[in-house]
């Protein structure tokens, strides 16, 4: 929608702040290899498929009634999980889940941020923080990066201090960057935000299995306002289920129940997940063969003189080019569909199999052969102000 | 949680119309019969259990990607399903579903309602309507019934020229009462709402199935600011299933896009509804049981002594008791569980199969024998100020 054109939407009662936008979400083209929204290229195997199909059949036969409001189950196996791989003991109590972690995200914001408050994020970051605040009537502040995408300690904490956000997001591995967060990083980003307000942090850990370094959620251990978000859609090849996930003080699990939808999480969805949740070692063995993946691309894209920002998800971003767009648009000629996340310079491949990364790879080699394709030498003041349309994680 | 213990949650930063709060929901007890929550009594027949399995096993082999953001599939097997039941032609354009129609609500409110705006509703009614609107920020405002719970025309149209809320909710037939309002009513708050603002009307039919009256559906037609709400989970005996859609003018399925998280809806959610769909034929024969056994609860209780409002929907209102609270603890006594709503002498009863049913009114003759647990002939003025905790439908 050209914001010409004004949308049959536009002559409704909308919220102002709604009127002359579009709907968020990545282009859906269907080209060859598709290297775009973050997801986990290797389908479930067919036995997590037919045990999927078995406890559907199960909650299909109660399907009449209301699935668990407070889906006991699910949360006491996702806490086991969190337990078994992130080095701290999680209960039950300590976990919530939602349809997405954008739900748990809104659901946080809708019960701690919402009319009259305000959140952070330091961008460029996932943008749908920026979005969920608008859509829960949080006011949004962006905050700072260094030029090398990490976050920028003393400048975030005099933004805390200044502004006094009522929730502070930071995001690790960051997306679209990659970059993980550092947990001194997150330590002092929590001391600046107890001294202005106290607020609560949110570390967004959408893409944690992937990184090269451990999980930050021990820090949740005495810190009442630590909230780690999870999400089964990248690590659990689980993208169409929409499960997300938190981990924080049994508090902030009471106080997003207040505000949550009664029943907001179905009997089906919940099978679906246990089912996943059943196969965790074999998924995770597929999250190492994309780590392995992601390095190979980081590796070759430099080798081909791309500059590339360190990875610690399954994606990479790569550039700099003069245009990104115009090089986004020729990988899709070579059959290729990345995405242009909006930061001047770069691109975001997700790693796929190694024959889509091998596919990309070539498409590269021939999109940089052409004259005015090269990658960008010049030094590129960056430009964090604007928010990423970074839906699809 | 008593109103004088603090909650873990009150000692943190939340919201301060949270402060005191406690989760919403019913009581979820285990008792022999279990007529609380409106639920449809009859599963699924397993033919349908076997679609549904069949058709989860094909989303499950895709589950690594994002579902479809826009449910085309499921909106139009709904939308055929509405042109078929509703005598009205409506397209895939003009549907559009979320995870329950509170979802659907709450999507309303973000984009018509939120902060600085209001939402006007008739009470007592569906109670999730004045707490969505608590959550998106959105301004409540408690329009008035008449005391045999039809809606205040008259009333209604003062209040919504007073209050000019941007946001008018009808509900039909009305929960917790069982009432159906008339087309005419629809049209002349519609006329109202328009005058006043305009503002959006939802009529919310999550029982429309079961009324004795055709659905208002018909009336969208020329009105690009009222929307029709309905649900799965109570016609399609799939409470489990979380699936409620609208619909209306297609540029409000525009503006409702605009707030919607993207992947609102699980690949495993939609396959299950479009499985259920399959089998509408045989899912309403189950309605047109529910509605005999509905009409026969009308009869007996009234046989009974009791007071009884005209029902449209798979439950039933009766009274009233000098004390519903403590009749309803009797009869939970007896093995059943029906809903006290908060709505003064009177409780709620949802429509089993036969043999519950009967149950229900064994326990009901039982308890009526006691001395002082008479329905009460008193004429009662009517409180209407109290939104009800009807959360379970």
């Amino acid at each position: 929608m050209s914001a010409n054109t004004p949308a049959p939407w536009d002559a409704l009662p909308i919220r102002e702040e709604l009127r002359g936008q579009s709907a968020y979400g990545a282009p859906q083209l269907d080209v060859p290899v598709r290297l775009n929204t973050n997801e986990n290229p290797y389908p479930l195997p067919e036995p997590i498929v037919r045990r999927i199909a078995e406890r559907v059949t199960e909650a299909a036969r109660t399907l009449n009634r209301y699935p668990d409001r407070d889906a006991v189950e699910l949360r006491t196996e996702l806490a086991k999980y969190l337990t078994r791989t992130c080095g701290h003991e999680v209960t039950t109590g300590q976990v919530w889940a939602a349809n997405g972690s954008n739900e748990v995200l809104q659901q946080l914001l809708q019960a701690f941020g919402g009319p009259g408050r305000t959140a952070i994020g330091f961008e460029p970051s996932y943008s749908m923080h920026a979005l969920i605040a608008r859509g829960t009537g949080t006011g949004w502040i962006s905050g700072p990066r260094h030029a090398d995408f990490r976050v920028d300690v003393e400048g975030a904490r005099a933004a805390i201090a200044e502004h006094r956000p009522d929730v502070v997001f930071i995001t690790s591995p960051n997306n679209p960057t990659g970059t993980a967060v550092e947990a001194e990083t997150v330590l002092a980003l929590y001391e600046a935000a107890q001294e202005a307000k106290p607020s609560l942090v949110v570390v967004d850990e959408a893409y944690g299995e992937f990184s090269h370094r451990p999980s930050l959620l021990p820090l949740i251990e005495g810190r009442p306002l630590l909230v780690i978000s999870r999400t089964m859609s990248k690590a659990f090849g689980a993208a169409g289920l929409r499960l997300g996930y938190l981990a924080a003080d049994p508090a902030v699990v009471g106080a997003v129940q207040l505000v949550r939808l009664p029943y907001h999480l179905s009997a089906v969805t919940q099978a679906t997940a246990l089912a996943a949740l059943e196969h965790t070692d074999t998924l995770l063995g597929y999250v190492e063969q994309l780590k392995s993946e992601r390095d190979r691309l980081v590796t070759e894209l430099r080798a081909l003189g791309c500059e590339v920002t360190d990875s610690d998800a399954n994606f990479v971003q790569f550039g700099r080019f003069e245009d990104a767009h115009k090089t986004w648009r020729a990988l899709l000629e070579q059959g290729v569909l990345v995405r242009d996340n909006g930061v001047p310079g770069w691109l975001r491949v997700t790693a796929g199999t190694p024959a889509e990364n091998d596919a990309f790879l070539d498409a590269v080699r021939a999109v940089l052969d052409r004259p005015g394709n090269a990658p960008d030498p010049r030094p590129d003041p960056l430009s964090t102000g604007n928010p990423t349309k970074e839906t699809n994680r």
